[in-house]
């Protein structure tokens, strides 16, 4: 594997950590919660000989400034699409690949609508769009969907960081109980909780739903305005076994994508980037070589 | 106020704490969560004169035992009626009136259906029945149910007990959320705070959520089945503003109730006995007056 190359970038006025692996053509990769850049490592590993990798932290998250040390609602997916784009300009990439889930995947979708010509193509894995709808809250999902309103509690930060023992336990649940192959961050789960108990990254994380939940209901009642179409060239590879991001949800793609197509890692939840590596690595390296040839 | 009496009484094999006050007819106080006995307090102050309160402790919670320190799936509605009886017979109570709320008022309706000649009326603060239905997962009302998951996950007692702060913080969060006169707790979360931190008595309050689930669920998906209707003579005062147990949701008890009279507490939320507890008191008082009247 090519080495990483660390860099702190001002962007939007708040300094953000990147990430940086390998040369070629520039895939950018948007990490989800609870993760940061180095979810990203196995892509680094696989992929680095062919493509320029930069993985950037989402402000709050990694080691990326938090402007928000307390609850606030101004982290949202427009605002970390506008993250985006400034960081790519102050990277000096006009064009990329971008790749992402989780919050990275709501982020895309909204860099899909405003600035489709900043992106070659999308790579999503599991991609919740406004038409999971009313499926969100349905009983049979409800057990889900807690953590999505305790992150936006004034106090839930301090619940789940004010022990090392506490973090690992909050971020351990997530990463194993959305994982299929429960094992797969097991070897960096104190890593993981090093990240998390940063000063400022368990708020930080919050700071999404917080700033996601209005659009969350709004998408729940069938009240959200339907967005335009993403006319960006998109694949999913969506984890079969995704408790939360269910892999059935993926019906309704076609209704918010002009261009898109779809398949599933059969052995893979949550983090199929973690999860099952070689064929995340794959199925990435396929889609922008296929995009890069239908543009020669 | 009179003089309380506390006392311990073996029921079902599992040691419940039961605090007793004044002489009369006897009413029966089963508390919710997060609470103990000692939410009957200001009802003690004033009905003592005229009843024998008798307010036990639910198992896992006050100064009960606790014989499930892991999470377990077997306290739920049906097993804490049984309790009720098994407690009325160790204390040769044949007949009592019944008064609670929350997990009481689940209680409850189960002692209505199995054992309605144990009850001479029922009294409810707030009274969710199956009629709520979908209504609980609603997207207004998404926010406000997080808890009854969070509550089930395995490491949620650790995380809110771990500190005094942590359960100061998640216990005092739902006295003061669900309240309308927000500082109706303030003078005891102190007191509430050493409650909950007794060894075991976080996990005993969420095995509550545990054990309901799959209840809820059903009843969320409109596939529980219609209970038969409670013909105890029931009566009802609804805190106006409880952001859990809405008031409006009043409007399905005939479906549930034979006899039943509904009003308001208009000043009041969830905690309507700790809230406006003069009122509560008359209510009660008035109630099961007319009832000894009815009978005579």
């Amino acid at each position: 594997m090519a080495e990483i190359r660390h860099s702190f970038v001002t962007a939007r006025g708040v300094r953000h950590h990147v990430a940086e692996c390998g040369e070629g053509p520039p895939l950018i990769l948007l990490h989800g919660w609870p993760e940061f850049w180095a979810a990203w490592e196995p892509m680094f590993e696989r992929l680095s000989s062919r493509y320029r990798l930069i993985a950037p932290d989402f402000r709050g998250f990694g080691e990326s400034e938090n402007p928000h040390p307390e609850p606030t609602s101004t982290v949202n997916a427009a605002s970390l699409a506008d993250d985006v784009v400034a960081l790519m300009d102050a990277l000096g990439v006009a064009k990329a690949g971008i790749v992402g889930h989780d919050v990275g995947s709501n982020v895309m979708q909204v860099i899909g609508v405003r600035n489709p010509e900043r992106a070659t193509g999308f790579f999503f894995f599991n991609c919740a769009t406004h038409g999971v709808g009313s499926r969100w809250n349905q009983p049979g999902h409800i057990n889900e969907i807690w953590y999505q309103t305790f992150h936006q509690m004034s106090y839930a930060a301090e619940l789940a960081s004010s022990s090392r023992e506490n973090c690992r336990r909050h971020i351990g649940h997530f990463l194993r109980h959305w994982s299929y192959r429960k094992d797969a961050f097991d070897a960096v789960l104190e890593r993981w909780t090093d990240n998390f108990m940063r000063p400022g990254n368990m708020q930080g994380g919050f700071n999404w739903y917080i700033g996601q939940n209005s659009g969350r209901l709004a998408v729940m009642a069938g009240t959200a305005p339907q967005p335009p179409k993403i006319t960006v060239p998109s694949r999913v590879l969506w984890g079969r076994h995704d408790p939360i991001l269910r892999s059935e949800w993926a019906d309704s793609l076609g209704d918010c994508f002009s261009d898109v197509e779809v398949s599933f890692a059969e052995e893979a939840g949550h983090f199929v980037h973690y999860e099952q590596p070689d064929q995340a690595a794959q199925a990435i390296d396929a889609f922008f070589t296929q995009l890069a040839e239908r543009r020669s």
